[in-house]
Formats: C-alpha cells, structure tokens, sequence
C-alpha cells in the first residue's frame, strides 16, 4: 500500500472516534449491498458508552437505502441514531421509527443525492464507505453498490473508507459514476441504452479528506433466497402472458427495458422470463439487480442489466467472484439518481414492476403504510419508475396473513402512487388492465380479476353501495365506509366479517 | 385560398355531418384557449335529433385539457358524450361525470399524447382542430394551444380544420412542434433553455387527410380575469418572500424557470413577482400562460415563457394581435408532452407552483376530489411538475366557503401528490418549509404555519390524540378519525363543530 494511503490505516474501533455527536453520515449501501459493515459497530458502543456517563450522541444517517444489522441494527439498539433517510428494512430500525424513537424522511430514491447537493437536507459531514480500492490520488472504487455515495463523498469534510477485500480489487470496472450539474445549466443525461457508459469507474475526491481506511474482508449480509413460492409463479405467470399479448398486440415494442422491485414476486417474474422459451431476451434499466440475474444469464436471456445494487445471495456473490469478467460485461452499477432518473426512465420506455402493500379498486396504491400509520420500508424507488415509465405495473398477493388481510381494499390507507398513474394489476387472482378505463370501470375490474373470492362480495357491495350512496358516481367512495376493512382488521384481527 | 383546400371549404354544420356515431375525436383545446369552437354545437344538434328518432349517437372526446361551452358545455347538454380525456372544467360536463353519465379518465397531462400513439388508449378518428393557417401541402399552423393536437392530427384518419381568423395568420411562429419517437430508439428532447425551439412551426399531415375546412373568426371563451383577491396577493406575498429568501442562503440559483397553476392564486404570484423591485427577471417553463405574463413584460421582468396554453382575457388576447410581434420574441407553445415532460422539468430545476383543493398534516395534497368523490376538474399537470420539480409548493387559501372548510385537514380525502413528493405550502396564513422532515414535524410546522386559527387547535389534538392512540408514531393517522373533518362537513355543512 502507497505510504499516503498506509499512514491512514487504523482499527474500525479508532475510526468510530472519528465520529462526534450531531455527525451527519452520509454511507454508502443499498438493500444490503456495499454498506459499510465494521466502523458502525464500534460507533453504536461508542454511543452506549457515552450514554452510560449521561452524555449525548446521536447522529444522522443517509443511506442509498436500506443497510444490514451492522449498521442500520447496531446503530438502532445503541439509541446512536436521531434522523433516518431514505429507505430501511431492518425490523429493529422499523421499531424505532414506529415507536418515534428516530425520525425517518421516507424520500424518492431519484431525489436524495439532488437534495444533498442544493442543500435541501443537511450536509454530510462524515462519508462512510464499502470501497474493494482506493489510490493515493483520491480515486475511490465502490464496491456491490452505487446509492448515492459519489455525492456523499464530494460533500463530506471527513472521509471514512471501509477497504474491503471480499469482492476485492478484480471489482474495479462495475460502476459507472456520473454526477448531473446543478440546474440551470444542466446538461442532458447520456444515456440511451442500457449498457451506455457516461461518467467514470471511480469516485474523485481531494485525498487530503480521506480520515481513516479500515481494512475488512466481508460479503454483504443480505437475506438468504427463499425458491420462489406457487403464489409467486402464478403471479409470474399472469405477467409474462400480459407482456407476451401486448406484444403481439404491437403495444409492447421489442426492447423496451424492464424495471423489477425488490422481493420474492419480483424474482420470480425475472425466473419466469428467463425460463419461458417464447419471450425473447430482456434487458433491464433497474434498481436493483438480485439473483435471478442469474437466471436471466443460464438460459441466455440477458441482453444486459443496469442498476444501483447488486443485492445477491452468498452464494449468488460467491459467483461473481468466480465468473467477475464475464458478469462485468453483462452488470453495470450507476448513483441512485441516474438509475432511477426520470429523464432516462422515460426515454427508454421502461416497463416498471413494483409490489403493492395494497392496492384500492379505483387503482391508489400504497407501498409504505400499513393501516395508513405504521412504516413498512419506505416508498424506495417506486414512484421514480412508476411515474415515468411507459408502462406501470404493481404486483401484490391478494390476500395475506392466511387471508385475514385483503390486498385490495376499498380506500387504500396511505396512497403512494395516484390512480392517475396506475394501469396494470396483477395477483395470483390474475390481471386488470385499467389503461383508458374511468374509475367505476376501473372497479369493476380491480374486483373481478384482482380480489380474492373472499373479498370480492365485500368490494362489489361496497362499490354498489357508493353507486348509490356516495357524493359522486365518478369516484364513488363513501368516506364513512371507505376504511371500513381496516378498522375491522385492527378490531378483530380479519378484514373478513365474522 | 389554393383550390387543393377551397374545394374542402364547407359550413360548420355540413362538418358535423362527417362526425358518426362511435368516433373517437382527437380536438385541439387547452384551459379554454385554442378550441374549435363551431363544429362542436352542430355535432350537438346532430345528436339532439339523432337521439329524438330514438338513434344512438355518441362520441368520445379528448383534447389537451379544457374546452369552452361550445364544446364540453353542448355536446354534454346534448348528452353526445361517452367517454371524456383527459382533463375538463365545464360545470355542465362536471356535473355529468359526476352522475355518471359521462366516463371520464383523469390523467397527466404529459402521457396522453405516448398514450394514444402506443394504442394505450383508443385511436382518435378524427382530429378536429383551431388553427390559423393551413396549406396544400398540409402543413397546420395551430392557435392558442399546442395541446396534444400533432399526436391527434397523425393518429386520425380525418382531419376536420377551423380556420380561424381571429389570430390570423400574424400568429403563425408561436408554435414548436415535436413529436418523440416511440422508445427504444427515443433520442434525447434537447431543450437546455425555456426558449430553445427544437421541432417545426407548423404540423404536416398527409393533405388528403383533411376532409373539411370550416372559416370561423371567434376569439377563446376565456373566463373574465378577476382582480386579485387581498388573500391571493397575500399567498403571493409569502411565497416571494420565501423565494427571495432561499436566493439569499444559495439554495436556489438563479435562472431556474417557474411553472405556475391555473387560476387567481398563480395570477396573482406572478403578478407579484412583476412588480417586486428586488426580485430579477423571471422566465418560465409552463402549462398555461395567462395574463399575469403581462404584468411580466410591462415591468420588463420576463426573460422567456415557454407553455402549451395561452389562455388570456378577451382584451389580453386583443393585445397579442396589436403586438403580435413583440409577443413572439417572449412567449412560445408547445406540445403539452413537451411542456410538461420530466426530462425537461427536470434538467431545467423548474420551481413549481401549483393550487391544493386540500392538504393534510403529514403533506399529501388532494388536487381533484371534492370528499374523495366529487371530480373537479382533474390533475392537469400538477403532478407533472410537482414530481420532477426541482423545488415542488402548493399554495391554498387556508380555508373555504367562508370558513366551513379547512383547506388543511387531517388526511386528505384523496391523495394526487404523496408526501414524499411535496416540500413547501403556502396558505395566507403563511408558509411551511418540510424539507427533511419527518412526518410529526411536518404536522407540527404545517398546522403551525398554514391552518386557520379556528382550525389549528382542532389539527392539534387529532395530532396528539394519534400519537397517543395510532398505530405508530411515525405517521399517527388513527384511521377511525382521520375523516371527522369531511364528515362533519357532510353532516353539518361545517367542518368546525357547532
């Protein structure tokens, strides 16, 4: 190691002391991948042992998204953090925020780094950052994921760097880092295919800003992969006969990129696609890349994928060690901002598939809000591909908790995405398109193809009823009912009537 | 006139004539500027007699946004309208899809054009269009409105002109037409500047297309414009304050072009904006330019306007025609996918100003249905710009119908804009700044700084009362309550109780 860059080697127990009270982090990491897993550790202890002599610290954290137990857990139980943004999964962070412990701003993802930069949210102070390298010239190499951490590290005054040798420096080459200048003389975005190269592999920042690296060796700690379940299948398989009509239609062009959520229903769409021999291949202008990639890459569907996350399995990024050069021609890694931008999203005509919390017979969607109150994760990149892709599309069970809750509701609790912007439905039930359709249509066919047998009596009464009763037959809700399947639910534990 | 075009001349109600039972027409209109305005009452009559020989006759109608009565008022009077897109402000036509009688499909107004071409929405038969000028080559110079009128003129297979000399042909040079490629091969909108002129000044159609030409002299059946209530100049006033003030600590640059919502509240924004001394030019990226744009240019403060509607009293548009010349130097229109496109918004940092119908405490902004049920007049763009803004505020008098509504309540009854995508509100109460906030301080600061005072400790104690009793205390919405302000209104014809 060069001797500018040795002389800042220490222990991730000594970069922790880095870190004072009111920091503002700014970290790298996206669901699980590349966030930086041995400094936050040791600064949660600090943080209990400061509280232990009755002195404060608390601290900010900014994130691409969601971060495993190392940082997002430990900071949690060590009572280390006071501000959340954007995005978390993890269920001792989720407790917090729901209990008011740590305020959460649940942003779009697109937004974050943007906002960071025209100082809409407060300034990172510190930058921690999974890196696989970094040169005596300030040149940082990301490791699984891009979030916003080239922004994060422009502007930090103090740089920590978590040099981690588990992907290693064969890495280098994944990320393409472009940074948009600052309105009004910004430039257009360059992208017009998936695989288009706009900015640099690395991250530039003034050397004399890097504080501390910490050599680690350690994959991301992300969720074991479950086989995708019937339920899952089924859904999967409403969607790629949709998509395989709408092409026939001449609706669906060929080469239009998919956008794939996070979670089990959105591999196994990505599985089903891969393995059904009458689709064609498939790129993807993406969030997140999980292991269905593979898939996608064993039967030789995979035209090319972009993303700000690859958030695989052990196995999954034991893989990509071994077979490094021929993924890097097939995954490139971007800053949130660009994967999720709405100019490029938009050109593309990108195909957004997201998964619903719930969803309401005229089409509102929420994705954040359980009994419009209680914060699931955050609203991550949902809206940025919804809002601007050239066809939107949310997934969701029909029923869940052993079918005492019903994914389509009359009024959704929390709305996350208007029905002006919703056109595609699908559940294991099957699939309503509702494009052109106005809302009592709408209705009519959320229920017939979306809703489960249990709940379809419920929803079709429901719907006549405001047909006849509400202030409108356009929108027919009748506010005094309208939240009538939560409020059973929270008293009975069922949205099903006795 | 060229014998090619004078052999298509005939009277409006010969024009009527070619319009047929199931059409699906594709007019020209934007926020009542631009719309044919004498075809329209002889389809109406030719309905009229059609459904009192017991025929059926009925048409589907979309435009850019609103029409005058001559359109939306009597083909709804003559109950020859089925289906309604995307967006409508006649009380008439209000009140037949609020019954039922008309379908009506709310949408943002920038997907409606890739909409119609992709053959996501049925193809318009015939196109029936205002314009200024038309040649034998078939190239049309449009009116007032850009609209989404070039998609409607190529997708129909009959195209129906009024030629209107009102405007005339000193008009002709408003207009920059564009029309993207379907994706994939979508190339960049290259707009870097408000003012950058990117397609043609006219729309050309295959001249065989044109089935009639109908000579009209009428001017747009615009609304009298009001002066400025004391309550809109003081929303206007807080919010140059606010603008003045975020300049000042660097957050937002100068040059950023504004976009500002229809009606008396944004007249009267940049009304003030004109006549503040310390407050440099403007220029602006758009929807509607109404007459406030005057104001503008008398106080030498309009650097460009770029919009798809001038929509102007009948003495503003007797002034464009006495300073046609002039006015071409400083305003342009465009197509409203263009006007109103994320790529653009976007890369230009607009600054956004739309109207709230209601907003709640955590910040999720109803802009269409009156009790979750009721249409008013639709999204429009709201959404549009409000998503992509780079800084998105939405103004409201703090309170309605002399103060039995609360414009601020404690969850909207239906939510176009979520919480996350929202950042500033201004009432004449004064202004709320949310950026980074998490949702109870976002409560706090909204009922604190935008709620009336005979509201304010009504939205306090179902704030607190949620923190006590909600679900979570992130967003402590206690659903059983969360509509008691709609619902005393339903009962009472308040929202405060007795």
């Amino acid at each position: 190691m060069h001797p500018r860059l040795a002389e800042k080697l220490m222990t991730a127990e000594e970069a922790a002391e880095l870190i004072v009270d009111g920091d503002v982090i700014g970290a790298s990491g996206f669901t699980l991948s590349g966030y930086p897993k041995a400094v936050a550790p040791f600064i949660a202890a600090k943080a209990r042992r400061l509280h232990a002599n009755g002195e404060p610290f608390s601290i900010a954290l900014y994130t691409g998204a969601s971060t495993g137990d190392e940082m997002d857990g430990e900071l949690t139980r060590a009572n280390a953090l006071s501000h959340r943004i954007p995005y978390q999964s993890h269920p001792d962070l989720r407790n917090a925020i729901n209990t008011g412990a740590v305020e959460f701003s649940d942003l779009h993802l697109s937004h974050v780094a943007q906002y960071v930069r025209s100082g809409f949210l407060k300034k990172p102070t510190v930058a921690l950052v999974d890196a696989v390298d970094v040169t005596p010239e300030g040149h940082i190499y990301l490791s699984t994921s891009g979030g916003s951490t080239a922004t994060y590290l422009m502007m930090a005054d103090k740089i920590i760097i978590e040099l981690n040798a588990y992907m290693g420096e064969g890495f280098k080459g994944f990320h393409d880092i472009f940074i948009p200048k600052p309105p009004p003389m910004r430039e257009r975005i360059p992208i017009y295919k998936v695989d288009d190269r706009i900015g640099m592999p690395y991250v530039a920042v003034p050397p004399e800003k890097i504080a501390a690296i910490v050599q680690t060796n350690a994959p991301d700690g992300t969720r074991p992969l479950k086989d995708p379940a019937d339920i899952d299948l089924t859904i999967a398989g409403h969607l790629v006969e949709f998509i395989k009509h709408e092409r026939a239609q001449g609706r669906l062009p060929e080469g239009l990129p998919f956008q794939s959520g996070v979670g089990n229903v959105a591999n196994a769409v990505l599985g089903t696609m891969a393995k059904d021999p009458t689709l064609g291949s498939v790129c993807l202008y993406t969030e997140v890349i999980q292991d269905s990639v593979f898939d996608l890459i064993d039967y030789d569907k995979l035209i090319f994928a972009s993303g700000t996350a690859l958030t695989l399995s052990i196995p999954g990024q034991e893989r990509v060690k071994r077979e490094m050069d021929m993924f890097k021609t097939k995954v490139l890694l971007r800053q949130q901002e660009i994967s999720n931008h709405p100019e490029i999203i938009r050109r593309l005509g990108t195909v957004a598939m997201n998964t619903a919390l719930e969803f309401d017979i005229f089409g509102n969607v929420n994705s954040t809000h359980v009994l419009g109150s209680h914060m699931m994760n955050g609203i991550g990149g949902s809206a940025d591909f919804t809002r601007n892709a050239y066809l939107p599309i949310f997934m969701s069970p029909s029923v869940a908790k052993g079918g005492a809750i019903s994914s389509v509701v009359p009024m959704v609790s929390h709305a996350d995405h208007s029905e002006h912007s919703t056109k595609i439905f699908v559940t294991e039930q099957g699939l309503a398109d509702v494009r052109g359709m106005a809302p009592v249509n709408r209705a009519r066919h959320i229920i017939d193809r979306c809703a489960h047998p249990d709940y379809k009596p419920l929803l079709k009464e429901y719907l006549e009823y405001g047909l006849k009763h509400a202030p409108s037959k356009h929108t027919p809700q009748v506010l005094r009912r309208a939240f009538e399947f939560h409020l059973r639910y929270e008293q009975t534990g069922s949205m099903l009537p006795k």
